[in-house]
């Protein structure tokens, strides 16, 4: 099994547990990921904006799998190990009519393409001048096959996972999921080079992605009912930590505090950074982070967008 | 204006632009202040759980102040930066019926006490044998009086700040808020000896608190609609960075994201540290943190409610 491998071949764009594995693996066996983008490379460094509404948003979040891991039942958790994660040379963020947090005030589509050949040596993808994001492979896609019958979109989450899009997935986590077929049936996609929590603006740096995954199957954790992860051991430089500067928004709906703390984040590079309303916008999708600060102080909840200073090259 | 304090007799049940000021400090000021507790010091060590339903809910988040700040008016901004804060030598978390974010599920109350004497030198309180709290004081109320005439109740935020509890304005943090009357008239209170982004219970390490702030009007910074913050320059150790272990929350409403989220991480303590379903709801108000992991994958949300290892003394 060392050189069990799926392919770009193996897409599917529904969940369903009727799909026909792609390949069968003993638990604990360590396998190799090509993986389309989250767009299924509709998008490449040669697409301009205008390219952008003749794109199929049938093709968005594909799977790549499934793997039927053996003995997974009902009941157990299969963990998935991320061992590696390999981005290509390049990535994009765009702003997708109809897909966002605020997508009510971004009816037109904007596209930005990255340059990540350097990122591995450097750990930065560079935003714009004197802005760089440091970068943070994850897979948005990580998901098992539902406990029913029928066809499951692939862009929404569901407690079995999918499109969780959970940065904190990193080189070195691992992923808890609650088995619900026989064999569990994993599939992956979605490649991300950075986000921050919320992806606001609907997309990461997204990327075509090589992964090496450990699956395992484990027993006796009745407690993982949806996805559940560990971090990795150690911090990873240099996004390990920084200073922040944050907005917190207010608001009786937990949504519209979400959105307001956004705004405000964004009001922040706009008015102090000098940034386009678009540029904050897709920024704040790849690198700031939305903080449930407090959800008890009836009737207002607050949620902080929070900003890493060391995107700025030049910050103090 | 070296000795500018305010003690408990300047304490403020509501907030209102009415409120004769206790003091009148010139821009840049620094000041003591001397503060109860978020529950007017209602509890002590003496108190018992069986006090609790005795205690007056209409104490609740008092406000100390109002300090009136020359030159600053409507428009303006008012910088707080957070010198020193010194909690008490004890501290509480509590389980209030009809309040924390699962109430319904809490209807009895419970009290837990910190001793808090050693947290200054160990940067620990022990929440119980193997468990510890890194300690991370802030001041959960700091707010302006309101743009209009009229009584605020001091529980929920608002954009001109108040109850925020907002865990990362620690010591070196900086807070913007902005001006809605003359003179800001700035009170804070309810000092927190440490929290997790949620306050879930409803309450953090309670404690009475000194703080040491300065208040500076700042100009020219129209994007600070709602209370913004700066995180101190230096990471505060030791809970600067740790590994840790998270259940992912995923539904329709956001809200209820987040319950999901929280109920799987107080399903892991319970299951897999050994915890009472209320150690492990306290627990959790006092460490753990929400997060908004993806807020665009409709129809689900993603909310996060992650542990850091660090408090487990046997963690490996």
């Amino acid at each position: 099994m060392a050189h069990a491998h799926i392919t770009p071949s193996h897409i599917h764009l529904k969940w369903s547990r009727n799909i026909p594995p792609a390949l069968t693996v003993p638990s604990g066996t360590t396998l190799t990921f090509s993986l389309r983008d989250g767009f299924n490379n509709q998008i490449t460094p040669a697409t301009t904006p205008a390219d952008l509404p003749g794109l199929d948003p049938a093709q968005a979040d594909p799977a790549f799998g499934p793997v039927f891991v053996e003995g997974a039942a009902p009941g157990d958790v299969l963990r998935v190990d991320v061992l590696e994660l390999t981005p290509a040379a390049y990535g994009w963020t765009a702003i997708l009519p109809g897909f966002g947090l605020l997508s009510d005030e971004f009816p037109a589509p904007r596209l930005k393409l990255w340059d990540l050949s350097a990122a591995a040596a450097t750990g930065y993808a560079e935003f714009k001048a004197g802005i760089r994001v440091p970068t943070r492979p994850f897979l948005g896609v990580m998901g098992l096959a539902p406990p029913t019958d029928g066809e499951f979109s692939t862009v929404p989450p569901y407690a079995w996972g999918g499109n969780i899009d959970c940065r904190h997935v990193t080189q070195g986590a691992s992923l808890y999921l609650p088995v619900q077929a026989p064999g569990a049936l994993f599939s992956c996609g979605d490649g991300h080079a950075a986000q921050g929590d919320g992806e606001v603006c609907g997309t990461a740096i997204e990327t075509p992605m090589t992964a090496r995954l450990r699956l395992t199957v484990e027993r006796g954790k009745p407690w993982v009912r949806s996805p559940h992860y560990l971090t990795p051991p150690e911090p990873q430089p240099p996004a390990a930590w920084a200073r922040e500067y944050a907005a917190v928004g207010i608001d009786a709906d937990l949504r519209e505090a979400a959105r307001k703390g956004l705004r405000g984040a964004m009001d922040w590079l706009e008015g102090e950074k000098g940034l386009t309303r678009e540029e904050a916008y897709m920024l704040c999708s790849v690198v700031a982070d939305l903080k449930i600060v407090e959800a008890v102080d009836m009737p207002h909840y607050a949620v902080a967008c929070s900003v890493p200073l060391n995107i700025f090259v030049h910050e103090e």
